[in-house]
């Protein structure tokens, strides 16, 4: 089985990319912003109750303290530092959670300090010991210091891969300074090379193998609604829908 | 028996008032700043790790979203957006009271929140419902709608009285601008006619009964520390003391 | 002559309203959000370098310190810190606009900060103090304290009229949490009333006489672009275009 | 001529290093922070007028947008947005020169951004062209990119030493988490190598050479008052006292 998610409740006050409620029918799980990069108390409040209503699970998608840039900057942090901004803002949304009758499925750094995370192993472990405190899994890049840490700590790891953004041949994910559509077909070749195949494309056109249990689809990406459409097609085909 | 408590944690980045270290000892619970009006991740976390290795309860202190003003200049908020402040920051100081082994022990609206909940009842009950969603008291001023919400949502309610602040004599709190020392004579007067005789001075000279399960020492006071010595003697005098 | 202004800016991060660039040509003069409401450096740089090359002029629209709230939650201040956010929020503007070659053309308050110095005689001479400085005019509500205080302090006053926005039969605005559309019918026939007849109609359905320098256009209403064409129209028509 | 110049103003809210005031009667100049990794539009006019109103000068003191980490954690950011926060602050500082009858000086970047900008070039030259638009200096690190990019883009440049810091022997500058006394007999021998001598000593005990226009004392130093008044004596004894 491989799940869909997707980043949620990246709003901020009157802003929204507007993509939301259409996406949540069709995941399986949902991070959600914890005010750091994006999200605020109110709208956190929101998206955990509409996501909640829809039957999806929700996990902490902890970020940068970096409105402006969107928690893409990266920053250079200690790893108690970290793991600090980590606990701060996944104990912000349990508070939602626990308001509303749900509780955390996973935790999943966002933008820059989900790449930090995954190259540094201080960094990826001293995140990895906040999720074995509320003992869930850490969602990451296979392979990476994500894994290696949640190995380490004890905490089970999830997997994920990306239709909506670009590889280094390293497996490592390239972010752009603003979002922007994946064509749908070629966000569905990507998931059906790596769903079927276990292979991804990096941008100088090597192949790459790739384990996957979690698409995921980014809602500030314009098109969200259309490419988790058409991811949730290639699980079903592939007989690999939850 | 009445508790001493203490509003600390109010350090922000690489500024600090320095007197919590000293305060510790002294008291008997600690409302600590959740990162709204003062406090950051390490911070919380650092006075967590400290306030538990003295021994003493934590409840958390959250705060109107104003760094600048250090949450003293009051905002017009919806009670919702009242209740979800609260939530956001009492779940950020539970993941630091969880990673260190600590429970919460109950909240305390800081500066114009205090104020503003305890004049408007819809705001009030709207924090009280965080209470019970964490089974924990409110701290708040005897007769005002702090009291009255605690009722009415049906969470205990622990009635303050402040030896650092001025009343008007309505019994509510004249917050000033800046903080300033409040004289050690001044506020052993102040002590002993609230503890002793139930009875809290207005700033117009006239007298007002008042009740009090726990006495509150800032710790941004420049001269907490011998204010809150010298509670704790007036509490002993008294065989007040916890 | 009545101008057409809009207030422009107001994205932060990768947040946009999306509709400053179809706006530009269909105005006179634009305030751009200088961070504190909306608004972030480099976002403030592009909106600077769009306008000046559609050949209009701008002014500031310093708002208050609550990116979460649109600056629409009031806050309370005194004088002397109203004054300092504006100049602050000014001088900063006006480096972009150094960089480019423009020049500060007006300030306009926004949101409550705009209403709070409608109200308030102190505030209001505060704040059209840093007018004078520049040697600016303050845009404002006609007969408010926006008006009495630019002509205490000696700086020019723009009278503006809203079509966007409902009014009370005091002349005070009522700004409402989220933005919502205007239908274009409503516009226009707000706008041939004040601009024709000098009239405006208050949200309890009495008429109450205005007079307009200015019209404004929100950017963050969802059909700004339709409302300011409509505008433009009756300006033309009624031979008040600048 | 060597000048002393001190960052001051770098208070925020009601906490501050509490230096300043003794600090402005023993320097040349001042940077003044703005907002982004210190100070707030209220402070920095007090800083203003005070610093002013002592006969002293004043640059910008432009930070990272973190005010948690005092502008000392790296942000990998682009040229553009460096050079936008360094516009958008010194154009807010700018605004109260003006109102205090007072003009830009100097810039001088802060904490890691003066690091960044001292090895990026790209970035180095996009905060030289601020410099250029106010016709004013760039303070920073002798023969690093902040003087190569001053000189490309034409603009004076004033190099400095700092006693209450430690070199790395590439004469790059070592950064602590907090900051910590520097014993004043250590400064004094620092000042004099450096002015009489025109060496410096890294940390692994490598000398190097060093051109001093002028010296930093940081205000946050606990000490910082001994240490400028070290400091001017040795300008006085070494007959560089401007």
């Amino acid at each position: 089985m491989v799940s869909l998610n997707s980043d949620m409740g990246e709003n901020f006050g009157i802003h929204s990319f507007g993509n939301d409620d259409a996406l949540i029918p069709l995941v399986d799980t949902v991070n959600v912003a914890c005010g750091f990069h994006a999200g605020d108390p109110t709208g956190m409040h929101e998206t955990v109750t509409n996501v909640l209503a829809g039957g999806v699970t929700i996990g902490s998608h902890p970020g940068l303290p970096d409105l402006v840039g969107f928690g893409r900057r990266e920053m250079k942090l200690f790893p108690d530092e970290a793991a600090d901004i980590v606990r701060y803002q996944t104990g912000a949304l349990v508070a939602f959670l626990k308001a509303e009758g749900g509780s955390l499925d996973h935790i999943k750094t966002h933008g820059s300090l989900y790449g930090m995370t995954s190259k540094d192993a201080e960094m990826a472990e001293a995140v990895a010991a906040v999720a074995a405190e509320y003992g869930v899994p850490i969602f990451g890049i296979p392979n990476s210091e994500h894994e290696r840490a949640a190995n380490k700590i004890g905490v089970p790891f999830v997997a994920e891969f990306y239709v909506d953004l670009n590889y280094r041949n390293d497996g490592s994910l390239i972010v752009a300074r603003r979002p922007h559509a994946t064509p749908v077909d070629e966000a569905r070749e990507r998931a059906v090379r790596a769903l079927r195949d276990g292979v991804a494309i990096a941008d100088d056109g090597t192949e790459f193998p790739i384990r996957v249990d979690s698409v995921c689809v980014h809602s500030d990406t314009p098109n969200a609604v259309e490419i988790a459409t058409t991811v949730r097609e290639v699980l079903t085909e592939l007989r690999l829908a939850a």
